[in-house]
């Protein structure tokens, strides 16, 4: 079974917004065994739609398409596609009311713009958009499924995820594909290949690896296809077993949408611990990343952006003799910054960095990419340097990543 | 003038890679003049290649291909460009001594695999790829370019701005063409197409507009292409001009590259003033956009995530009848977070959010997406609701950015 993806709007072909929705669309059908021929960024144009849809069908039997349904007039999918199909919109009285009812709850007006996007052609199955007002349009005719979503990604995926994917499934029979992702952390990708190169030299044919890294972490994601789901369940365990003796240690899970602020939060939850944080350089992200977490008020007291040194002095009781001596990037900095906000919101685990981003040293005297971070458990503290090179973002996203990885390990050991 | 760009590689079709690639070079195209009809991402396959080269050069005249030219065997793309233009392989032996070069440098050996790196066809003009050892490529027929160049985004980045584009501005005569974004805060995408309507629908035909949205703020971005750069300039001015009589209020800057955080940063760093936050609900997600900013020390003292009630009492100062008279998520309790972080850091502006971000209400009687935000100015205090839907990454970054817009309002008052 193939599919091509087709994405509207102009502002991808000027290179202003970077297309991630076709790899989020691709790597989901992929995984129910749908492959994608072709991934095309096209104008908001009739003309170029019209011919875009046609070639993609001489492809691929599911196309979808993104973009192009918001309320504004540049956004013309809508009645190509109505032409296309040879069709007329219609009123669609379900997609008013939950348009209106979307503008009740924010206390907006509901204007004759907003009524107009309830139009849908008449031979769609249109799908509910529960965070937008954008309907999606679902398009059967002679076995070929076309599929027209919002751009706006979390709309995309909320509609990809609830009616898309599942209804593809019952559309079309297709065969077994079984996935399962190993999260690593700590271990650069050149390096993990290397050492887990023959056990990857020597995986059955019907089964794929990827490498999937993001600052500093890499996702290893199997995918094996075949006739019966248990022979792949099989197979996949008893290669995750050899896999699990090489790299036992930087393994932190398996669930692909599994985050390790994910995991920290569990295993908080089960000890019933709880976890505060100090940060610096990272300002404000390891926070934002554990708060990301739904029920993250059970184990995180809170946390202190200690940006400016007299917070680090003041609210973190860290001595001004020990910067002074230290500088204030250094082991001892983020060790007291650890003890002082563990004591003082009386949490078990604490996490403490300190360092600089860049792209300036500012007043400190460490190059641009040094890190320190601390991590203070219910019986000791300790603290590690890192050197994460430029620029900013992968510094924050590399020391957020690093410290998470580095309390996860404590607190599997208490 | 237009081009088509063509990405090959398995890797992006099964979504294990995010084609940045294409990006770039629509942004650099589009800077001297080259409008992009297509992007296309392809299989590493030869009659798939050979078709996407032709259907993209019935569409424009110049194609750039990235992708499929190293040294293992699944990269074909060289042999079908060859069988494309009819041409064969030969040996070029400047490439030859570039790549012996390259591998001596590092003292790797130089094996028969990278020879046949050197080989190219006979018709096109090798461009020396200063990063690695697969050359680019050049074919000119029929007054059409053909690019080929490898998908190592460095090693594309040097070929494209050593070779590529100075080749493209020598080789055709190229228009004019201007970009310039409007950002704006606050107002949604179908009201602000509503206020602007008449304007948008009396805009020269030589300007285009698009709507970005994200997260409750939307980028307007204005298009004009022409034969002199300064007709270009007037133009635009001029519509900027028309469309800030009509949404003044809401217009946050118009560097594409800018933030609002930086716009706020800037101000900031202006007036001598500084900003301290005290986050619930949103976690950390504004103190990290804050210090996103590099240089944001000189403005920015720090923060509080007040996850638990606890430190929302013993740190923020905020009495405990208000949180039982009022609930947690109240405007009463966001006034004393933000006083009480700006009394406690000693700051002239202070952020202050309390809200349920969901799935769950918690321990809260307030709905999913309610959100409370309050602001500290050198004289006063005040707060807002609001309600942002769901799912919880939108309620944060909705909330975000709706206290960032009220922030900067504020400090432009003083």
């Amino acid at each position: 079974m193939q599919a091509e993806i087709i994405t509207i709007g102009d502002e991808i072909l000027i290179g202003q917004i970077l297309d991630t929705n076709s790899k989020w669309i691709a790597e989901e059908l992929n995984k129910i065994g749908i492959s994608v021929y072709q991934i095309s960024s096209i104008q908001d144009d009739r003309q170029h739609i019209l011919k875009a849809i046609k070639e993609a069908q001489a492809n691929a039997d599911i196309v979808i398409i993104t973009g192009g349904l918001g309320p504004t007039k540049d956004d013309i999918t809508k009645l190509t596609l109505a032409e296309y199909f040879n069709d007329t919109l219609v009123l669609n009285e379900e997609i008013v009311a939950h348009i209106e009812q979307l503008f009740a709850k924010i206390n907006y007006p509901f204007t004759e713009v907003n009524r107009n996007q309830a139009l849908v052609p008449s031979t769609c199955i249109p799908l509910k958009n529960e965070f937008g007002t954008a309907p999606g349009m679902w398009f059967f005719q002679k076995n070929k499924v076309v599929v027209s979503l919002p751009g706006v990604p979390y709309e995309m995926i909320g509609l990809m995820t609830q009616s898309v994917l599942p209804k593809l499934q019952t559309t079309y029979k297709l065969p077994f594909i079984l996935h399962k992702t190993i999260i690593t952390y700590g271990m650069g990708e050149s390096m993990l290949a290397e050492k887990i190169e023959d056990w990857e030299i020597n995986l059955p044919s019907f089964v794929k690896l990827a490498y999937l890294p993001s600052f500093g972490t890499v996702r290893l994601r199997l995918s094996a296809k075949g006739a019966t789901y248990e022979m792949l369940e099989v197979a996949i365990a008893s290669e995750i077993e050899k896999l699990a003796e090489l790299i036992n240690e930087i393994i932190v899970g398996f669930d692909e949408n599994e985050t390790i602020e994910m995991v920290i939060g569990q295993l908080l939850i089960e000890k019933g611990q709880t976890l505060a944080v100090a940060e610096s350089c990272t300002g404000g992200n390891i926070a934002k990343r554990i708060t990301s977490v739904p029920g993250a008020s059970r184990y995180f007291i809170g946390g202190i952006v200690a940006y400016n040194k007299m917070i680090k002095i003041e609210e973190l009781q860290v001595d001004e003799k020990t910067i002074a001596e230290n500088s204030i990037v250094s082991a001892q900095v983020a060790e007291a910054m650890a003890k002082g906000i563990q004591q003082k919101y009386h949490s078990d685990y604490a996490i403490a960095t300190t360092g600089n981003a860049g792209p300036t040293t500012d007043d400190t005297d460490k190059t641009v990419g040094t890190v320190f971070i601390a991590i203070a458990t219910p019986t000791t503290i300790f603290s590690e340097e890192f050197f994460f090179g430029k620029p900013r973002e992968k510094v924050i996203g590399r020391a957020t990543n690093k410290a998470l990885e580095l309390l996860r390990k404590e607190i599997l050991k208490n």
